[in-house]
């Protein structure tokens, strides 16, 4: 099929060997067509890339000037930041956004994919739900040759365009940082979650722990939503780990924070008996006592570089199929929650 | 003009008098139309209503089953609870949401309602930008029939159906607590804006100062930005003043934590010296020392009612012309913050 092409309810009447006619009535849902044809029609369009719109084709080069943009949820400070970063670079290029969220659902995800596609967003910029591990919902925009990249939780099989930091190495100076302030039993935090961007904290602890002659452990692996509650939960199954743990890293600040609380009420000193640490340096690492070790995660900047590329692509200057990966710096934070010395 | 019937390209050449031949030319930018004729022609299409996608009146009577929500930021707790509970409702109800923010710029917003309505939105959800006080560019949608309501930051006029809290109501019991535990001198850090949200806030707080004879002056109103950032600058100035005051009523909870911690770094009690109450019950509240006094804000109940009552209107079971105001309970929550007793 040619990219550049729209299809057409001719092509689908070509291929389905039924009357125009009846396509455009089954488009329309009208009752006269039978269900068992419309679906069969339905299934074709979708297969095709076929505009729910069908008048689009009179559209085609018209730029519709928008952005689409699909997150898990709005409701963190990286995002909220990652977002104010991709704003600033759109707005300044004529673009308006237009935001969607997956809630953490696979199928959702595909829903908002679909919405965007149907609302002919010159340019989609996404970042995963937990557990999409398929991306074939993206075919769509890749079939009509729309551009679009991921950022932060990328796709797996590294097929398309991301920006992200290095997760493994942030995870890794986290956990070094914890050897070298004395801790021996550490515990990780983490989501219930395949995204890349855990998967590879769990990769450089581990690695970090070999590199120190730790033995790694299953059992010191917490896996739960990561919210502020969980980890007041984790803390009290930390409690009862024999013998306790001195060191806990947790995959983002809310949750290290709901922790941190928690392991403080229950009697022990932070970071005499646990030293915590966390990922993201969201402002309530600096509101929390002792101030939390963390992460710095360039939110706005990944905003920026990922809005970035996708406009140079639009205005044909830059080509996203050449990039590949793009890598932003992610540096530790040491603060009192860590400091043993 | 109809409100059920969309505007045409016939329509506007029939009141310009000019041919269909160049407004179609017109709408598609192309360069033969002249500057000055192209704007009459969008002027006008503007203000009739005509959608940018002429192609649209054939689809009038189909719904996208989307809903539009246009926010100030999406980079607050409270926003992120109030989204999380209208995507509960659409959800279940068979809506996509598409979200887009107006960066509290009056400008953007009405860049983002145009978006809405080219995206054709079958309703809206909106809490306005900080210094929006004209409304009349939701016209458009009132002049479609498009339902619409505004939430938490809502319109002037009061011609809209809104949902809110009792923002003069809150303020006053907040204002009264501090009182209660015998602060005399009260500081309200408030936004520099015109909102409801924020003048009603002032509203309570002089109400309550009046009904325990205490006198109000200007300069005990501080007006920023509301960041944490800007709680740490607003605690540098309110330690300057003379006779230093014993109350601080911030109206929210980020900009509350920020100066708390500013206040205590300077060598304060809080809240024997100071006390400092906040608003909104983000989760930073109780995670800062000591726990901030604050109001219990609804987010996730706001969503929840505000899409309910938008689809209540899809579905042709309620009216939203019929309901104008929708008032949410929010409750004062004591702690530590400001319990001198």
């Amino acid at each position: 099929m040619d990219q550049d092409k729209d299809v057409t309810i001719y092509d689908l009447a070509r291929v389905l060997n039924i009357s125009v006619a009846t396509i455009s009535r089954a488009l329309k849902d009208d009752p006269v067509v039978s269900k068992k044809t419309k679906k069969k029609i339905l299934d074709l369009a979708e297969e095709m890339g076929y505009r729910s719109n069908h008048f689009a084709r009179n559209l085609r080069n018209r730029r519709t000037h928008m952005i689409g943009v699909i997150i898990p949820r709005v409701n963190s400070y990286f995002m909220s930041t990652v977002i104010a970063g991709i704003e600033k670079v759109t707005n300044e290029a004529g673009y308006n956004l237009i935001i969607s969220q997956s809630s953490e659902s696979v199928a959702k995800e595909i829903q908002c994919v679909r919405t965007m596609f149907n609302n002919r967003v010159d340019g989609l910029l996404v970042s995963l739900a937990y557990d999409t591990t398929d991306t074939s919902h993206f075919d769509l925009f890749q079939r009509k040759s729309i551009p679009f990249l991921f950022f932060d939780r990328v796709a797996e099989d590294n097929r398309w365009a991301n920006v992200l930091i290095d997760n493994r190495k942030a995870s890794y100076e986290v956990t070094s940082h914890l050897i070298a302030q004395g801790c021996r039993r550490i515990v990780h935090v983490t989501a219930n979650s395949k995204s890349n961007v855990y998967s590879d904290r769990i990769l450089g602890y581990k690695q970090a722990l070999a590199d120190h002659h730790l033995p790694f452990a299953e059992e010191n692996i917490i896996r739960n939503t990561l919210s502020q509650e969980a980890g007041g939960d984790a803390a009290a199954f930390i409690r009862q780990m024999d013998p306790l743990p001195d060191g806990v890293f947790v995959a983002n600040d809310n949750c290290a924070v709901g922790c941190l609380l928690a392991l403080k009420r229950s009697g022990l000193r932070i970071p005499e008996d646990i030293a915590i640490a966390g990922f993201n340096n969201d402002p309530v690492s600096t509101v929390v006592e002792p101030n939390l070790t963390t992460v710095n995660y360039p939110g706005y900047e990944m905003g920026v570089v990922a809005a970035r590329n996708l406009i140079h692509h639009l205005n044909g200057t830059s080509g996203i199929e050449v990039t590949n990966t793009i890598l932003l710096k992610a540096e530790l934070i040491v603060r009192a929650s860590t400091q043993r010395g």
